[in-house]
């Protein structure tokens, strides 16, 4: 599988996040602790919003993260409000730029952690049922992929949560169909570069680890002399696939079946269920 | 587009085609003569067989040929009886592996110069045509790997000429319900190992360059001094983009819209003109 | 050889000078309109300072720019104030990382096109020359980096002119002795990130073409419709192997034999002459 | 650190030791059990050989082993009496192809698991010791191949043991001067196609894990249901970082400061020390 990371608040260099904790996205490269992988060499992606009205920025490379020096470069020179990081471990499709996340489409983004089951099985139908003007933008072979342009054939850009909804009710009727017993396990972020939602379910109700962090107001009083937190403002959130240290009070898990958004108004979390499309 | 090269015939070291001869493959990978780019740098591929009852190995890689390493050392040490060498100039589609020819399927392995024009307009309709069991075995984003696919729908492992002829019908039918007036260019190469099929045709019927070498029995009463010729078989040919050098008397154009086949009981050279699937 | 760019002024998005341009260095890649070889394929680099107190950034591929998705991501997201950019054409050096442009120590940016003329067999009397405690830092195998080590040597960081002029006069020095009679080729450009130096010289006085841009405003009276020159500080300049378009009155040769600096506090153009070290 | 394999006899796909053991190398690139990182996933590389007259062919890249489908179809179509692999674990120097095992120098092959500790201080000392007609050949930056060509000067082609001898007291020497305590570490693999001798020492007399099959005649009454070892004859032998399996009486470990000759007119294991050069 993979494993993930999404930031949202106080504009900062990429490293601060990428590199720096002690159990960094980077150390996960090598050494996750709750993915069904420990290593996860396959690819990596980073996606960067400049400002909040431009396209971001993706930058997908096919060799590991943890050697891979253009992105130690990048992640010390970039500086955003808004940013996903993935480290991929495949299960089989090709390790190439076009199957790294993030995926983007227009002002869009989105990543994954987890399967289709049985993907090459429900592959074609579900291809089938993206949009045909959305079709041609599908580049590379994986699940991650086509349930993305799935969710922005079902509204994603007006609705993320119900689009979400009813791609993984989708893929979760082509599956039974097939005869697959649990076709759908994800973990999966998604924005448009000003709001961030996140989604942990899984069709046995057993989901990949998720975790957000804890607010800055709180943070700030549990941990008083860390620098960074001085600094960022009381929106500023982290979902990750798995806690990047051990500093107390800092990590919360996401509950099975939920959706999160992160956004300036203020965040919630609410329970999520897949609906047929 | 590309420029590729087949050969069958008496067992050589694969450098004796692709990097010795005075404008060979490697060479036009910086400076073709005859193609509609002169630097075909978007990644590369050879494929060989080992026996005649073997799968094909393939070899594909995304840089650029002529500074490939591994392709010296595979070329420099690897014998065959027949194998394909295919460099890539990408108009558009990702550089990547899986885009990389020679394509293969069970002991088939295909590749194309050309483009099926306006894919992305007609690639949703083409790929549903492909047989469902077939489709889950596509991985890259091309329209030459869509064409091998619909070729084997179409049933090459029976019949290639036939097969190739309705690949192209099909393509030429749909081309033209979407308003495409030229909808197919193409020279292709196809092998089981054994014998070897290459077709030349466009919709406009100006179709990229191909040639052929001259039987081995002439060769020799021409080029009495070249070494090579006192050792190969009669039986022995070459299909190439563009001659390999200029050698009087050694390159023979495909005539336009015909394809020609190479196998141990004797060639063949026959129009070709697609037909209804 | 090969084929760079060098900027410096008001910061501008990197697609700015790397893409707009009618014949931008990306165009350069594959069509080299001055160089030895018209395809620049096997590597590339940019190098940029975020602000005038860091380090630079520092990216560098192995495959060609021209089909390199993150170069053109980063180019679209990154601005900067002063930035070098170089696409490569091996003369035989391995296609690796730590062969491609711009070099970087420190605050230090240097990149070159050229030679040492036969390398090979100066190349160990030149490395020993290199400062041992700066010898350590040279990870690749071409005598562009060994330039830049050199100068560095010869007191880069405190007189950029004169150190070059050593390290010229070294390699030529050390080419004598071994008989070669025209031991160095070279443009070059260096930076701290606030100065831009760039030098123009060869052995024999027959240098590889080097271009600097008009001032600015001069080009405002010329070209009054150009947007970017209305936003552009007086200040703004760009170096470069070969013009990046046909705009009249926008490009100058750099004389042979010269070196030029450009510099918040005023541009100048020197003779450049090797001295012994 | 890294792992590798040697493989000499019975002329095989490389794919039979390459894949199919139970804990191939392959699976080692993922999961060590006896490296110092369980990981090996900054490069790899094969050198085989066709004919024992040939030079060997090698190929190397960059990308870890367990994914790179080129390996998986070399190693299913190349056929070799004696090879080579390796995969890597960087510890900082560049994951480059020159960087990779295994070396070459005319026939003559070299792969090393170990470092030379705080090479980066005793490099330049080292290089320097280097006959200068080899130093132009050295391409990479990793004490592995600095080691190679200092065998090289010390006559490895005439007597291999002795002068992997005086490189490796040259080393100690070199590193004691510096004043390193335990200046080296090797398993290391030498062969010129028809003999192939291995080594295990280190300064502290911990060396890292070395293990050579049983005598085939052993095995096969060990192990009669094994189809391979009906037809591998009987001066086949493997020596590998870590066994390939568990199957009892196949691994024994190469004892501390040992070497091994494995050729046609019998196996030999002799103590070895390193000499002042």
């Amino acid at each position: 599988m993979c494993r993930w990371l999404a930031y949202s608040g106080t504009p900062v260099l990429l490293e601060n996040m990428l590199y720096r904790p002690q159990h960094s996205l980077i150390d996960q490269s090598l050494h996750a602790r709750m993915g069904v992988e420990t290593t996860n060499g396959d690819g990596f992606g980073v996606g960067w919003y400049r400002t909040a009205e431009d396209s971001p920025a993706i930058v997908r490379e096919i060799g590991p993260a943890w050697s891979n020096r253009n992105l130690r470069e990048i992640a010390g020179h970039v500086r955003s409000h808004l940013f996903f990081a993935h480290i991929r471990a495949s299960t089989g499709s090709a390790v190439q730029q076009t199957n790294c996340h993030p995926f983007r489409h227009g002002r869009w983004m989105w990543m994954h952690n987890g399967a289709i089951a049985e993907f090459s099985r429900v592959r074609r139908d579900l291809v089938l049922a993206v949009d045909p003007d959305l079709f041609l933008h599908i580049e590379g072979s994986t699940d991650s992929e086509v349930m993305f342009y799935l969710a922005l054939t079902f509204g994603l850009e007006d609705d993320p949560p119900g689009a979400v909804a009813r791609m993984a009710g989708l893929v979760e009727g082509v599956g039974r169909e097939h005869g697959v017993e649990h076709p759908l396990q994800m973990t999966v972020a998604v924005t448009d570069g000003r709001s961030l939602w996140t989604f942990r379910y899984s069709s046995q109700r057993a989901s990949r680890s998720l975790f957000y962090s804890t607010r800055v107001e709180t943070l700030r009083s549990l941990h008083p002399d860390i620098d960074f937190l001085r600094e960022a403002s009381d929106d500023t959130r982290l979902v990750v696939s798995e806690p990047l240290g051990d500093l107390p009070g800092v990590w919360n898990e996401v509950p099975e079946s939920t959706y999160g958004v992160v956004r300036p108004e203020g965040d919630e979390m609410v329970p999520f269920e897949p609906v047929a499309p």
